[in-house]
């Protein structure tokens, strides 16, 4: 297994002290139960965001954490969902009295998980609600989700929400906005290579040499199609018209009721983009893919935007929802609204994204 | 060859336009010769800063290019010096009239083909001076390198001079700075897999499944001794050991004279670190290694730090001088002074390294 680690069961805690030792002006790490906090937290009268989710997609969630982005994160062990007791706990470290929101990735454990911490950190006075982000296109119900996963839009929306919330929106303005980022970003994924769960010390599936899989999962769930491998243009154009042309999608998703003290179903609608839409276009490294070459997939995105009438105003280009070693990429475009391009341009200051200070 | 590419020969080339596009605002591109400068280049009156190397390192050279880091980065084709002519006209383009400093990573055909750009700039009366970064203790001679080769202290040497011109320095000050940090620098890498240059597509060297190469230099070259893998933490005490350990080094380097006009060789002496020396701790990725692995790697560094009496005041934990797809890391260790220290923070703004604004 090649890897710098010690003994595979103290890889997240290893790394979470090694993080709290590089940046103690940034975050506090609490261990037992274990998440990622904003060394100033709390802040009185500011809504906490918080996220969280298995480990091995660094930097998010737990290098998000600071000034303008995540209150607390909350790290599972490697592509394992974290527990309601860790959610429960940061929410109780971080709440200003203003309430949290919990941005969660759909799949059906942390979907499960934050659920039972939403309703535990109620019993306790906290109010909570949560948001969930369900992104991929590229299949309809996978490995560990039903409906579609949640990837690159999580980071966008963690950007977005965390700026809002400093800027002092209250709760249900944060928790409409990120429904609405949501509903404004697609994405997805291929892979070149597998990637290796310390735990486990093999390679989570096989791919040949000559081969990708197109519409990866973040956990290496299977995507739409195992492939010969393409060249860079071939493998951005078929992920780009497959977010470009995804068609209008609707599902239910489970919201808390405040007046009536439970869960219940909501039905949420996207459009497809349109020519004219101003997007953000994140390429990401799935974590082994060089920067040189996300560059070279973004210079085809950028030209089939352009050809598609649709208008790339920002951008994102980096490691930054990863499935630790895998060598690929994803493709993540965000429409956007005057209100998400100032929030998104406003200052952040976190381990792993930082601008504005 | 697990890449997203298209033709190996437009590797460099697409990665240049993709950074054109995403960053129009920091950047611009120069295709033939190749460079790419600060956007808002000529900077009058200011000292420009210039590096280069061959590519495949990213995100250095070229993504720290910008507003208090480099003018201009020449990139070369994958592990490739670039050219002279690439370099003056880098240094034509962004010359405010204060002189420009070369910033030369000690590998033999770079420091060949920086010395004649020296010669070229100064024919057109462009006043340039280059200094040379050998601050990797892992080897005496190298496979491409007469005494050491120039690592990771070259990323916090671009940093520092950046913000050093950005203030008002001038040439003489930026060189001597320059210098001085090269001489407070050392480093040392490890890696666990090879990497594959496209020109080439298959891999460089090959490591069976359990073994390493430590002292591995930047394009593959050999190291001090290719081993069975061990744990972070002994591959840590190794790298830093060496790097804390290592001895009074003296090398004869060559720079111009501008009295006499002509190259001089000048001895340069570099002392071991010592109790109570504050330090930039850098822990850097070769590529493909993930950032919670760095942060493992990071956490013993630190108490190997503490033990040894050296106090790290500040420190960059990334890939910022990689290898391609390489898994692995190195440390670099920089003693910083006051000045150091401000500079280091000043701000900076480029497509890859960026606070303050």
């Amino acid at each position: 297994m090649k890897k710098l680690i010690n003994k595979p069961e103290d890889f997240v805690r290893e790394s979470l002290v090694g993080m709290a030792v590089a940046h103690p002006d940034l975050i506090k790490v609490h261990f037992d139960p274990n998440f990622v906090y904003r060394s100033d937290a709390p802040m009185q009268g500011k809504v906490a965001i918080i996220s969280g989710g298995g480990s091995g997609h660094e930097p998010m969630h737990t290098s998000f954490v600071g000034m303008g982005m995540l209150d607390a994160a909350c790290p599972g062990e490697v592509f394992t969902s974290p527990t309601p007791d860790q959610m429960l706990e940061a929410a109780k470290t971080v709440d200003g009295g203003a309430g949290v929101l919990y941005i969660v990735k759909n799949y059906s454990g942390d979907v499960m998980n934050f659920e039972m911490a939403t309703e535990l950190a109620r019993t306790v006075g906290i109010r909570v609600f949560n948001i969930l982000i369900d992104d991929d296109v590229a299949v309809k119900d996978s490995l560990y989700t039903q409906g579609r996963r949640g990837v690159g839009t999580t980071v966008l929306a963690e950007k977005i929400c965390g700026a809002a919330a400093e800027r002092g929106y209250d709760l249900q303005q944060v928790m409409d906005l990120c429904r609405r980022v949501n509903l404004n970003g697609r994405s997805m994924g291929l892979a070149l290579t597998s990637c290796t769960v310390p735990a486990k010390g093999t390679p989570t599936f096989t791919l040949g040499d000559n081969e990708m899989e197109m519409g990866i999962g973040i956990h290496g769930e299977p995507g739409r199609e195992r492939m010969a491998q393409k060249s860079a243009d071939e493998m951005t154009e078929m992920l780009a018209l497959s977010i470009i042309e995804d068609s209008t999608y609707s599902r239910t998703v489970r919201e808390w009721d405040e007046d009536g003290g439970e869960w219940v179903d909501v039905e949420l609608i996207d459009q497809p983009f349109q020519r004219s839409d101003r997007v953000l276009a994140f390429v990401n490294s799935m974590g082994g893919t060089p920067i040189s070459e996300l560059y070279i997939v973004y210079r085809k995105l950028a030209e089939i935007c352009q050809k598609q009438g649709i208008q790339i105003v920002r951008n994102l280009v980096g490691p930054y929802i990863t499935s630790l070693e895998m060598q690929g990429c994803s493709i993540t475009l965000l429409k956007l609204d005057d209100e998400m391009i100032r929030l998104w341009d406003a200052p952040v200051k976190t381990p792993s994204l930082r601008w504005g200070i």
